[in-house]
């Protein structure tokens, strides 16, 4: 498909893209980049036969690329984009892998302009709970979502045509999006409920401190909180990233904790029953589209 | 220990009290009691070898007992009580397995005033995806933390005794402490953590009845809102006994969640990062206690 791919940040997601890649045939050459303090785990990437070379110079890691693949943190890749500006080449593909999509393309199209015609942006709904280059599969997409949110009527239908062909050779179910409804969509079902994780777990382990609370919370608590786990950087990236559809969902989250609360209050059982029945028929909706 | 045990209430908890004390020879018999629409579940209980007989007369139920013990639901213990007061004995043992303690314990001293002395609150932190009988275990409260909640002065350190044996035969860790620090607790690390699930899947199911949200959301999704899943009539219950101690916690939490909108809308990145990463750190702690 392509004849050398260069990935720019070779940690999961970019090391795992490489070896499915690599696995699928879909081109004769890895190219690797990052900065001077990545050597390590560059080289820890050329060992384990991720990539087969790399370079900390951009201009060279780009240089003979069909399809560049920019999986950097989602906080880095607008900087990306603009130290790829005086290589940009219209005759290569490039792609990202970022959670938020709106800020990168506006920012691609503050850099680019009419230019911007090779550049798919994309989000693959994929992780894991280990990170780096190690922890790269080839597998990590198969049967995994991922989502393409190209500007209309700006990127070419055949740059999308081929980014498509490539997530879905390496087993991925590819949908194309607006990067605004991306956006919308994903600060409701992912950033929001990891903030709501994040304030609770926030506000009970100060109470923890005070007095042994979290002694006697059960599984239930561990699920719950699972997110809350995350990597805090990347986290401001993406709220920072999406505070716009964020901010508006986070007071409605208040409101409706605070019409449950107004429930509790005046002992409105039938109202808090319904809530309760609503939401765990909504779940188990969620929970058949899972398994479908 | 006990001849005769008499199980109020014959579903996952009581169904596994009863296999347990039967597993660890703690009795000689066990008699159910039920309702007359429960006949069946009770006639499966018997199939089963859980129970030996049952009765839906409270008074033949508890006749023999030397140890009652009321597992029905949280919002039916006060009136199980009501109903106990006319063949209340006092060489009997009582106690109950409701996850709410301040509620069943004022109830209990208006109704028994001085002959309090025998009823020994308790809440095993157990359960299981499944409810009823056909789903009770022996060993469901093995290495699980049971707590009890005696009135000081009124109950009697025998009976408290005797009920800590029982639940560390059949492989229970026992504490004890007030009523009101068990609700005051449990309002933090369950109540609270259930309601914002179903707040959360509530507000989120009706977005997506308006526009396709939950086919895109994770698995982070799925473990966050797993809780939301919990049955609407349990949690009614429990929501309302434990209202004093939930509604403070609920403006608490809002207020959290007020602060972290504040932080977006200012762009105070290191605010935002320090509550991340506050909550990652609370949470390790919490992961490390339930390691140990």
């Amino acid at each position: 498909m392509f004849n050398t791919l260069c990935v720019i940040g070779v940690g999961l997601i970019g090391g795992s893209v490489a070896r499915a890649a690599r696995k699928h045939g879909l081109c004769r050459k890895v190219v690797g980049f990052g900065r001077e303090q990545d050597r390590a785990n560059l080289q820890t990437a050329v060992d384990l036969g991720v990539i087969d070379c790399f370079h900390h110079t951009l201009s060279d890691a780009v240089l003979d690329a069909e399809c560049v693949v920019i999986a950097t943190p989602v906080g880095s890749i607008e900087s990306v984009l603009a130290m790829l500006r005086p290589c940009w080449d219209e005759k290569t593909i490039y792609t990202d892998v970022g959670s938020t999509k709106s800020n990168i393309l506006n920012a691609a199209r503050q850099l680019f302009g009419k230019s911007l015609a090779n550049f798919v942006p994309g989000h693959p709904i994929a992780g894991a709970e280990q990170s780096g280059v190690t922890a790269s599969v080839a597998d990590l997409f198969v049967n995994k979502r991922v989502i393409l949110t190209p500007d209309i009527g700006v990127t070419s239908s055949e740059a999308v045509r081929k980014i498509s062909e490539f997530w879905q050779a390496i087993g991925a179910n590819v949908e194309t999006m607006t990067a605004e409804h991306h956006d919308a969509v994903f600060a409701a079902t992912s950033h929001l409920p990891h903030i709501a994780a994040f304030a609770l777990v926030d506000m009970l382990g100060q109470k923890d401190e005070q007095s042994e609370i979290f002694k006697y919370a059960a599984s239930g608590f561990k699920d719950f909180t699972r997110i809350a786990s995350s990597d805090p950087n990347m986290w401001l990236d993406i709220c920072m990233a999406n505070k716009n559809e964020i901010i508006p969902l986070l007071h409605e989250l208040q409101n409706t904790l605070s019409k449950i609360q107004n429930m509790l209050e005046t002992q409105d059982r039938q109202r808090l029953f319904d809530t309760f029945t609503y939401a765990r028929k909504a779940r188990q909706r969620f929970l058949d589209l899972l398994d479908n």
